[in-house]
């Protein structure tokens, strides 16, 4: 892709539309780099905004820029910028907090509240030809490391954060509810964290036959004539275990409610996924068996963790 | 009390009765001690298994004895027991478990499934003359401090074990939620460990006054006009700040949903109380702020911390 | 202190000589404040860099002006800032990192390679009339806060930021090493997080008097006939326990050593101290005991938890 | 090995001497097992005293049975035994605790002091041909897992346990010094908890071939005309990175020395060789790096992990 002073763009402005947009070819500030972007994945929050305009208290209210899973080639260096140079191959963490808070110095930056995010409304995507972006967030890829691969590391970083924030760990009983993309890196995460076994749910047969072939121990399909505990106690009874560490990847009440009662006393229910914003859950249960229901927020210093995955092999994106 | 072979015991059969019976003097098994009991106080959840015959699965299902909040002085000492003879004065930790599973083998004592616990169907409790006690759950009480004050390490230790579990630390703002018995243990607790700030709440303005004079530094009379969401920011506006670590005493569901919104992005909910064993709960909230939402059950190495902050005088007990 | 543009500063050039200078009156860049000095306490490390010209590798090669204890009164903002205004009294934290290595980002940030630090070299201090800093590492005081507790916010961090490391908590019992400074205000940061019992060591018997005075549960002077393991047997002998957190403030070698033996199995020894690059120890005694021997450098994320304590009246520091 | 009354055993005396002597047939008391031995290992620590006498404070003053590494079949269960019957294949964890002290109910049973261990004086071995040891104790092995297997767990458990107190975990760059037996098997474990580079060292080539082909990703002969200082200093030449986990598995002073110049800021030092018992260390460099260095006594609640490990083959120990 040669250099050009166009900079082609998606633009939704959240009422299910599609629009290409010419807009400036932003020149890089001090410490960003401008990218010709190469890689983009549509995320399913992308196609929320695109469809319904607007996701919990993000609301598109003006013309916006999709994408946030991507990779490209530095096209340009601003003033101060080090760690890289044109030409560089390299993925975007499409999150920049403030660096001055509270949560920002104490390691959760993922918790900034002023935190730019691409693709997330008042902030344009990355679907686009060119990006200018903090060059501390944009990670070089080593040569045997794919363009595609750097953009999977968006998604990848969510399981990680995920699997870290449960404190997943070697010999861990694992059950991942939702075989959608995030559930399956986060499978491929557990078991790259040195889990023993990782069982799935899905209500769909088919992804349950992906996860098996990226090496799920057991795959149980949602069986809608069983309420949550009964969806439970059936897995226990065949699997011989309640979890150590629960991943819940699908938003569903259902799913959630499954999750708490085929947990083992002692574990972590980590919550990934939104769905209805209140939710009922078994207290009592969650309580007395001394369940840690953990949330999470995006991620925050996984990158490097992803690239280091990617790099070394120890997990295969490209299925 | 002299030397007896009556042992008067105070019996329900859970239907609100409540009888005194002789029972058999118990003779200390190995490693056991016999104990003639002097304080015992009765909890909440005594107070349940006679009015309403159970809680959750407990059920009282034979005429049962109440009591396990309990401080005596050995009678009697089984073969084996190396740290106590007879006269020590003692306070009884009431769960003893099997210490064979899991659970018992990696600390988490209190989660062992074949825990005996004192009234707790379908075993009795210390509310007799005489109860033998596994030696190694009876710690002895220095000089100073009262056989009152050993019976309440009990309530202590639900409340200790609640601020460990929530990681509660130096600086940290916190919010109690009920400011029954426990609620004000915790309050005490939470203070001795560093907290801050510590906020409480509650339906009647006498409990407050309590608090306020355990040390609360703001106290805030439930308004019932007002949504759980609002009660929080009503809170946060008066307070200027959300808690890092929210303590929820009461069991109430709408205790339960004003916690999480009064929660900080990457703080700690940590339940203590039952009530509705199925609550909603704001999950979008709980899940984008990162919030940490622990169960706590009984407790576990926590006599031996209560007798260290009643005789340090870290907690002062007997208001 | 009227406006000037004389900027009167202390400068040393390492080979134990004081000089008064003047300098320029720098103006606040961006999310900077200027700030009028009114207390700038004096560390062993400026004394050390006047009488020695460095420590470690931290070489005086240049005249630098000393001082990193300080606290001000904001006299002029630079663009952007939000938090502070003219005329707000401040506490200074003097480090400030880069804010883009994967130590500013993982909550690290005291081990950021390029951190500017106040009276550090190359850097130099805040011992003169202005400086112009960082707005997020200055912090407001209330006004029941004075500048002389803003000052000695930053010893305290050094105590937080260790007691911390060390995850001291309720009913630890706690060993300090050294009766000085930084050990008087770590026995405060120990109580304040619930120590149950704070012994303390010196060769001094003043410092231990005040050692007492501060609320040490025992003072112990160092009795140089006896060797470190003799020593650390004769504390445990009249104190009936080994320490769960020892806290090395000397940086004297033989401490360093009796501080291994005093340690309670799984306990923790805490560094501050530096003496001696390369120190012998009981390396068979700590593995055995899965002693944990950690590091502190400077302190992070301290600035908040020790105005909170001192505004809350969890530490007196006005002795 | 049909039933006998005989229980030929391998004795040593502590004065390099090997003896075979029939000792009695135990019998299993309550929730005991006696178990036939098939299969026990040589560790060093019993060459150790076989040849030299002790270990530490570990003296052979009476004729003692050898052995610890171990696996065999349950020839007859004790009362009240649940979890095995006759027959079932088990692999034995060697200690066994007290069950009562604050290390057997905080999680830590290898602190307890009173702990019985296999062939540590002043208790036998199981290098005999029938051993009683406590049910809870032992692990029922699956089919598809050999006694060889069940054997190793035992070594497998000093690395579980190593890696765990280093909180090694995915991404992680570690190195290994040492590659021994207790080198290979922490390898093994640092890459199947998510290590994504484990470096090694030794002073033999031979040893470091067989860490190369079980899948080390960068092996260093220690040479040693280098310093440890300049030994680290080229190992990070080479590899472009400090580790984030060390692991001492080989007791040379000098090892140590180099690990923690080898170790990255805020990294982990974890020790488990023990060799001279009084070593030097850079405390300087680990202050301020804030590195860990933490200790390893045995292992507490490995087995099933190890079992795990094997059984669903995250290790592969019969290469």
């Amino acid at each position: 892709m040669a250099p050009t002073d166009k900079n082609l763009s998606v633009v939704t402005t959240g009422k299910d539309d599609l629009l290409l947009e010419d807009r400036e070819v932003p020149q890089p500030g001090p410490n960003e780099v401008q990218v010709a972007m190469q890689r983009v994945g549509i995320c399913g929050s992308d196609v929320h905004f695109k469809k319904h305009g607007g996701i919990g208290e993000y609301m598109v209210k003006k013309p916006m820029i999709l994408g946030h899973e991507s990779s490209g080639t530095v096209s340009a260096v601003g003033p101060g910028v080090q760690n890289l140079k044109v030409g560089d191959r390299v993925a975007i963490e499409p999150g920049v907090p403030c660096r001055k808070c509270k949560f920002c110095k104490n390691g959760r930056y993922n918790l900034c509240p002023d935190c730019f995010f691409l693709s997330c409304p008042p902030y344009d995507g990355s679907l686009r030809r060119y990006h200018c972006h903090a060059a501390d967030f944009c990670y070089k890829l080593p040569d045997h490391v794919s363009l595609d691969e750097g953009a999977l590391m968006e998604p990848l970083s969510v399981a990680i954060h995920a699997c870290r924030r449960a404190e997943l760990t070697l010999g861990d009983k694992v059950l991942v509810l939702g075989a959608g993309p995030i559930g399956l890196v986060t499978l491929l995460t557990a078991k790259a964290m040195g889990a023993s076994e990782v069982a799935i749910t899905d209500i769909q047969q088919e992804r349950l036959d992906v996860a098996k072939k990226l090496g799920a121990s057991s795959c149980f399909k949602i069986d809608p004539s069983l309420n949550p505990e009964e969806m439970a106690e059936k897995m226990h009874a065949i699997l011989g275990w309640r979890s150590d560490i629960t991943i819940e990847c699908s938003g569903a009440e259902s799913s959630f409610q499954t999750g708490i009662y085929a947990t083992e006393p002692g574990g972590v229910f980590q919550m990934i996924g939104h769905g209805n914003p209140i939710k009922s859950f078994p207290q009592f249960v969650a309580n007395t068996r001394e369940i840690d229901i953990r949330g999470t927020q995006r991620y925050a210093n996984t990158y490097p963790t992803a690239l280091s995955m990617i790099a070394n092999k120890l997990v295969e994106l490209s299925h």
